[in-house]
């Protein structure tokens, strides 16, 4: 019997369905709204965001859950209670008014963060950075009051993995890639083989050719742009976009790559659990591990652009020169000297978050007062990348992200960790992967990807979905084995 | 003093948020969505219906219409409380899973419908018709089980004008048009001007050099194709879709003025009054007299043609030959052969309509089975129009919209009519109307409509409105005999 928790679950697919639907008025926002419909936008959003509130907050929820958690449950609707419980208890320990005042404060935020980035001038974020702090430390203190409010914070995205696992993880990292970047830095630049001017309609063009080489699936999906690349949708409907800029052409085919790589997941779940959480994906963690696989492990490969290359130069003739090795060479180039987040390579990238994680974890603890960021900023870069930001423009104010929350950034290098986790696990379990992607057989990786993370929705707290699917705990040895092996011959060292 | 007033207004808002949040995921679904989406679209329209219908029948919803109404309210807020307290009613009277029920059944029909129309089988479309028919007779009872069930659903798309004035008119127009189109049917053909192939990109590009001359606002629009024209949004957004189709250049111009019409009713709603009764459509009946004033009393004129041939020319270089008259003339060649409605000319539309409102009438009421609809129509046709289908695709099955609901073909006949009427008003209150549209110079007729239609949002009752613009109740005068004399003319009669 399990009459509450059928009830329960019902509950749940309509706040999930909502939420949905708030996620096609964002990527309608963001692709098809004309720029005067954001007035009446906005209204639809907010109205939505409340009552999904209303619906998880309600009491009936709590009734359910207290008569769900007393049945005689399978494996899997324990898992279905135990996400549910965990969402409610989220929503409804936060009081009403502090979640008002954040709401207020961080649409604020973002117009402050705007004026200050533009004036290049901290001074003047910082004191709307520091109420967003207090407000948030006094949030995390009423979800768990024992507990290291960074902690909290860090769980709102990637549920189920101790922080400390991650900052391990972060350590071994920062030990493997600063001299490997350094080693880097000294050796001879590679040369960008697509250096030139390539039209947009073409790239477009191109971006669809090679999501028809991965076997995207067009009837759930499709192909759109945008300022920033997205994802969204369900098992059903999972939306890429895009961005073209006529000066980088391969920017574009990685950035379709990532996005594919997310809508994989998504159109990996299973039809039958949509709105429950076992059809729904684990984290964001979990989610970026998929884009990353794809971008990195599949389409940064030599195979991947023996594959390609001919139908890139179909669209391009004025590369036609270009030789795979090349173009492999040129998808791996190393930027070491890039100050921005958004424009580094797969390898600074990790110095990027592991930096902004180390500052936030010292301003949230009170160690280090948010006046001190930018210099904090500064000489982490220094110390890390050898580049030191002339303005607090292109440091510590150059994301938007603050303004949204804290701890939303290890989740990108969890991905990448766990990418390379997942990749090694394939190459052991299936016969000759880079031999499939030469022959642009994609299926049988993806048909691993989600036998052994997708299917599995939020079934299982993140770490065991981890050692469910690779059959260990989340480590940093394969990416650190993965970058130096890849890098290492690429660069000659 | 207005409290509740305030309060319930804000409540309304909310709901009106949702309601318009529902039709951007329409608009998505029709234009944009994947095909694999609709099980995930459907939970996501179904839940949205519930919360929606959830907040519009809260016990708070009457504690603060009875509030309201004791206050001392202005005629505007007398009026949102009217229309408020209406919506609440009906909404009321109608169990909560019925409305679930019907929205999840709305979404499969469409699908089941597109299946049934593109393999010609009305079996196909006739089980989830008979579901829809016996849901909505259902529904009809619940909100007044005194009467007949088809004046309630009438009442649902056009409230406050009774469906007996509808049916007077449908009885006038019947007189007077039957042996217009006899008579034309006996004249002499007009020749086709624009026989040929038309590429459907230029068409695009024609559709949109259209709205450009018709001034349409591209900062809250934006133009799209779909299976079936339509415009959807607000005042902050007010989107068109057109279709194409190779051998009908004309079908695509009128269509997209004529949804552009649409638009200039939601565009000249109030902004300040987004969400409330005052800033919305008072009817469809009303939108649909904004759609056919643009389509026929601006779009099949002279003077249009005069001013929009060189533009058609410029894309379609085949048709330099011919002059404003002869595109004039095709424009409102009459085809009395037209199985198709929304191929339909101006004149034996009504004929379409007529039908519809009559079978619909018989199957409500039970004295028509839903498996003998092809037959009735496939007479009915033969009986008004001299022409039988061949095929249900091209009878019963041939308009989407009885998945939407049904009494709701009145409308656009009612919308011509009043549509004529109002013509016949700015011809007395603007100098030189015609003049406006050769010079291309749209602002004064749409500012009259805005001032005289679209700027009272739902202020006004329907009768009332006709009333407060043109000085008198609805009529069919003014539509006989504008098209007396304009297919006499034409047709030499």
């Amino acid at each position: 019997m399990a009459d509450a928790y059928d009830d329960l679950l019902d509950r749940y697919e309509r706040i999930n369905a909502l939420q949905d639907g708030s996620g096609v008025l964002y990527w309608d926002q963001q692709v098809m709204m004309p720029e005067g419909g954001t007035p009446a936008r906005s209204e639809q959003l907010s109205a939505l965001s409340a009552v999904t509130h209303e619906q998880l907050t309600a009491d009936e929820t709590e009734r359910l859950l207290d008569a769900a958690e007393d049945e005689d449950l399978t494996d899997e609707q324990a898992a279905v209670v135990r996400e549910l419980r965990r969402e409610y208890d989220r929503a409804t320990q936060v009081p009403e008014r502090l979640v008002e005042e954040h709401s207020r404060l961080q649409s604020e935020a973002q117009d402050d963060w705007r004026e200050a980035k533009a004036d290049d001038d901290f001074s003047a974020f910082e004191p709307i950075l520091s109420d967003l702090l207090d407000l948030r430390v006094e949030r995390a203190e009423h979800i768990d009051p024992d507990r290291d409010p960074y902690e909290v914070m860090f769980e709102d995205r990637e549920p189920y993995l101790e922080l400390d696992t991650v900052e391990r993880i972060f350590e071994e990292l920062k030990d493997g890639l600063v001299p490997l970047i350094d080693d880097i830095r000294a050796s001879e630049e590679i040369p960008d083989a697509f250096d030139g001017t390539f039209d947009v309609d073409a790239q477009e063009s191109l971006s669809r050719d090679v999501l028809d080489l991965l076997d995207y699936d067009w009837d759930r999906g499709r192909l759109d742009t945008s300022a920033h690349p997205f994802m969204s949708g369900n098992q059903f409907d999972a939306r890429i976009t895009t961005r073209f800029d006529e000066t980088d052409l391969l920017g574009a085919v990685s950035s379709t790559v990532h996005e594919f790589g997310h809508a994989t997941y998504a159109l990996g779940l299973r039809d039958d659990a949509y709105g429950s959480p076992l059809g729904q994906p684990r984290s964001s963690g979990v989610h970026e591990s998929q884009s990353r696989f794809w971008e990195n492990h599949v389409g940064r490969t030599r195979e991947f652009w023996e594959l390609v290359l001919p139908t890139v130069k179909d669209r391009f003739p004025q590369v036609s020169d270009v030789t795979p090795e090349e173009a492999y060479r040129t998808a791996n180039r190393i930027e070491s000297g890039s100050l921005i987040r958004t424009e580094a390579d797969e390898l600074t990238y990790h110095m990027h978050i592991i930096l902004r994680s180390e500052i936030e974890r010292e301003f949230v603890s009170g160690d280090l007062a948010v006046s001190e960021i930018p210099a904090a900023w500064d000489d982490k870069m220094e110390r890390y990348l050898g580049v030191r930001p002339d303005s607090d423009s292109e440091g510590c104010l150059q994301d938007i992200h603050w303004t949204g929350g804290f701890a939303s950034f290890q989740n990108y290098t969890v991905g990448s960790v766990l990418a390379a986790q997942l990749w090694a696990t394939i190459e052991e379990e299936l016969d000759d992967p880079r031999g499939l992607i030469a022959a642009g057989d994609f299926g049988p990786i993806r048909d691993w990807l989600t036998e052994n993370v997708h299917r599995h929705g939020s079934r299982y707290t993140t770490d065991e979905l981890i050692r469910e699917a690779t059959g260990e705990d989340l480590t940093a040895d394969y990416f650190l084995d993965y970058a130096e092996e890849k890098f290492g011959e690429i660069y000659g060292l």
